[in-house]
């Protein structure tokens, strides 16, 4: 198992880990229960603040965790962690303690109640920022608060689903800095 | 350049693609005029209907082509289209007509009036589902009504955005079908 060491992020470049789509983890509390889901169906949404779209489904055991406690961690595994993943999307907080059953580490957070999770690559301390769309849509906005991001690698090595049980894994980072407009950076 | 061979796909599959967290181009057009813009904030949100969120910034010149229109077509590229990518994401429809510039051929759609791109992977045709969210977030609910795709490879190679004019290109793909539920996949 990875052991990271981890720095304090500015929370308006988290975009870096999110918007290239990886499944992340969403680790919730509420009242003295914790649990963790996975998730795929997020985007980042602004900058500033810096909100993010996560698409929790009613049925989830989190969806009423996070609806009622109003925070989670958004947690960004890395593909050793795979197998946990795909374990954690495949069982639910109703019947285990995902963080025991998982042996995974809970930090305690900064700013929320949910713990993070310590063997992911970075954690993204996550409030309710609006909760209109999640009646019609299921869409939680929240914003990040605090962030904290392994100090290496710089590009974590993310899973990204596919459906039908086929995860890609994340590949080489190019850069194409000297072809933008600054203001399109 | 790749020659595509494509297929008719099951609407309610599109996730294969999108759900990974790919750079799309969105092809509209708005009376006569057609225009193409990069996206990479998007997620998928439900399988029956097709229905895909997608964030456009108010000030790109799309963003009223697509309102007024009502439809747009979401097209995959592959990573030997990156610089294309950049290209279309740093220039702006008000001044170049992006399709000439960029030498990327329009194909009809049959069920929208936006072109497709012939040159990407795939080509999801779109008709909004959903305005209400637009005016408080940008966020435009699609539904895909028609897809589109390349017969191979199986999985595109696709390039996912991380800021700073970096961009991560799509590694391996690895099946864990036999550790889901079926209800899971």
């Amino acid at each position: 198992m990875k052991n990271y060491k981890k720095r304090d992020f500015p929370v308006d470049k988290v975009r870096r880990f999110l918007e290239p789509g990886p499944i992340v983890l969403i680790s919730s509390q509420y009242k003295s229960e914790t649990n963790i889901m996975t998730l795929g169906w997020q985007t980042v949404i602004s900058f500033e603040p810096s909100l993010v779209t996560c698409f929790i489904w009613d049925q989830n055991y989190s969806y009423e965790m996070i609806r009622k406690s109003k925070e989670c961690v958004i947690n960004v595994p890395e593909s050793h962690l795979l197998d946990t993943v795909v374990g954690i999307g495949n069982s639910t907080g109703s019947e285990i303690d995902k963080f025991e059953q998982f042996e995974l580490t809970k930090v305690a957070s900064k700013k929320v109640k949910a713990p993070m999770i310590k063997e992911c690559y970075a954690n993204f301390e996550c409030k309710l920022y609006d909760a209109k769309l999640i009646k019609t849509y299921s869409l939680f906005v929240f914003e990040v608060v605090k962030a904290h991001v392994a100090t290496e690698p710089k590009y974590p090595k993310t899973v990204h689903y596919t459906g039908d049980g086929v995860f890609m894994i994340s590949g080489e980072h190019l850069s194409r800095k000297k072809q933008f407009r600054p203001e399109c950076l």
